[in-house]
């Protein structure tokens, strides 16, 4: 069965702080009318400090997508080994191991994806398969760990990496002046995550199904617009409201499995805002602090798209974890507006041996030939 | 098993022909020192005409990145739910029955994809699943197919659609000069296709087996520059030499399923451009005849990227299909450079009756609880 194993996370050096996001705010919109607003909703997001890849000067700075862009492949291929040779560790697996690799980013966009670079620069074999994801925003951490689940129930024998790379701060548009862009100013962070599902072994989450739900008609509540700026990030005033439109997906899910969603040992989900984590609360009937992680991910590193999800969840492993066979949920939320739900068991596992086979083993379950 | 269905194709109104694709050519770059060897280069290609989604005049305009993508965004709302219906009807299934929508596309960008559209406004479950996929260029259409093949390894009744939208005439940058771009001009098509991968039933193609291979440290051979005027397509070259490189890697994942690639009843490859059918006649020593669909779809509609395949493949069908049981091999090619491979047989089925089960007994078959 498909362990989700410890995630690897890595945040940028440049540390920005609530109090110097609220102070550029007063400094670059000092006539916004609604600036009052903007810098109450930038407080109540609850994020105390970000991590971001270059200086906020240069961040406030927009010198073009094209030099954005390099900018976003120079900052991945410098950040990402690290975190998924320690994905890799905390999985007992080398790269050779890997069957496909996951690959989820909304804030750059290359072709060939990251994959390639990966594969001929860090070990992997040739035969690895590629699965880059750019259109499913803060959703794709969710969708990484269910396309890997996917992908072990049909290979047992496979092992699956994830790669989440997100520099929200290479999305900032200097010239969005809504309260919903200068909210998002204050909101988003950067951070790059890496984590392994193992088909056989490892400890950590024994996967046990997974779904998807979008919620109809919100196509246009979380988008972007593609200029020759970029991507220009745009939140509907309407997008606080979700939980209670997708806490019933949840809630399906876990019923689906005959497990209570509200009666579960863990939850880690997407911390897009503070609102989140309490209408989960309310709706699901879940205690505050069972969102501590995700809590946590949010005040010290802000909405770190779709590394949210590793991020909480790497929070609950340096823990102590969960006992054994406690029962789990993961959720990413995005764009759609989209869930990403996956439901497992912790597993401490036994030791975790390297697997002795050859990658051609990696055979599909049905019977061919 | 898991059954490629009859896929459906569309293309645009707008036809360009060589001729006068060659004319526009010596119109538009009759001081460029090159231009002889671009001028027989594209008399090269095969091509004889292309389907365009708006008249050429525009076309050659370059309006901005974000006009182009909201044109991409129409365009891609008014072809692709025909195609969609059409590949419905071939697989005998409705909306409904669909547990996963896979997504390719590399000539616009949306976020949301558009799978939240097509879920909200086709009458999709809200629950399906979606697989955008923006970076894998040309090898897409064969990504799609493999990954459709190991979701249905993973569920067996599950059913997924594949839809491939390309337009590729609103990638044209009128300020690229070098040979390879002017090539391109005279190469590339819109497109739109879609196709179902039935979980059981069905008939078409029983898949097999899949694999992938990215050939070392050719990242910049085939790839996108992203600059604020949008994606700009870059050709190296040493392209035209990949089959050498390729071939390879179809021959080594026949063998491993016990098969001789060169005895194999049809072959449906990516038609980049003709060399590479005769490359793979060559190396794999197939008869140059047994790439007739790829050479008819590379003729009438030139290169519509991930397209390709399924333009290809409902050749195959409109030719009466393979024998029972018939061996053959899919293959996409693209930027990496990555081949996605697939193996399997014709299958005439049996009737196709419209599937009783909910959706909810797509099951995983791993025990769950």
């Amino acid at each position: 069965m498909a362990t989700l194993c410890r995630p690897a996370i890595a945040v940028p050096e440049h540390v920005l702080t609530q109090e110097r996001t609220l102070e550029l705010a007063r400094t670059l919109h000092a006539d916004h009318p609604q600036l009052a607003l903007a810098l109450r909703l930038i407080e109540n997001t609850g994020v105390r400090t970000r991590h971001i890849v270059q200086p906020v000067e240069e961040t406030l700075r927009h010198p073009g997508f094209e030099q954005r862009n390099q900018v976003y492949e120079a900052e991945a291929k410098r950040r990402v080994p690290q975190v998924v040779f320690k994905a890799l560790d905390h999985a007992g697996l080398g790269p050779r191991d890997i069957d496909l690799i996951v690959y989820v980013s909304c804030t750059g966009f290359m072709m060939p994806s990251l994959t390639a670079w990966l594969i001929n620069t860090l070990g992997f074999d040739d035969d690895t398969r590629q699965l880059p994801i750019a259109q499913l925003g803060c959703a794709a951490g969710g969708a990484a760990i269910n396309r890997a689940h996917d992908f072990c129930l049909a290979y047992p024998e496979a092992n699956v990496l994830i790669v989440a790379c997100e520099f929200c701060s290479l999305c900032y548009q200097p010239t969005d002046l809504g309260v919903g862009s200068l909210l998002s100013n204050g909101l988003f962070g950067d951070a790059v995550a890496a984590a392994v599902v193992r088909g056989r072994g490892g400890s950590g989450v024994r996967l046990e199904r997974n779904g998807s739900h979008l919620v109809p008609d919100t196509e246009d509540w979380i988008s972007y617009a593609v200029k020759g700026t970029g991507f220009h990030f745009q939140l509907d005033k309407r997008v606080p409201t979700t939980m209670e439109l997708l806490a019933p997906a949840l809630r399906t899910l876990a019923t689906a499995h005959q497990w209570d969603v509200s009666g579960l040992d863990f939850h880690i989900v997407h911390a897009g805002g503070p609102r989140i984590l309490d209408d989960l609360s309310r709706y699901l009937g879940v205690a505050p602090e069972m969102y501590r992680y995700s809590r946590a991910t949010l005040a010290e590193r802000g909405n770190i798209a779709s590394c949210v999800v590793f991020d909480a969840l790497e929070r609950l492993f340096a823990d102590g974890g969960a006992g054994d066979s406690a029962r789990g949920l993961i959720a990413g939320f995005g764009p759609g507006i989209t869930a990403e739900i996956s439901l497992g068991r912790w597993s401490s596992g036994e030791s975790v041996p390297r697997p002795g086979r050859s990658r051609a083993e990696a055979e599909p379950r049905a019977a061919v030939g």
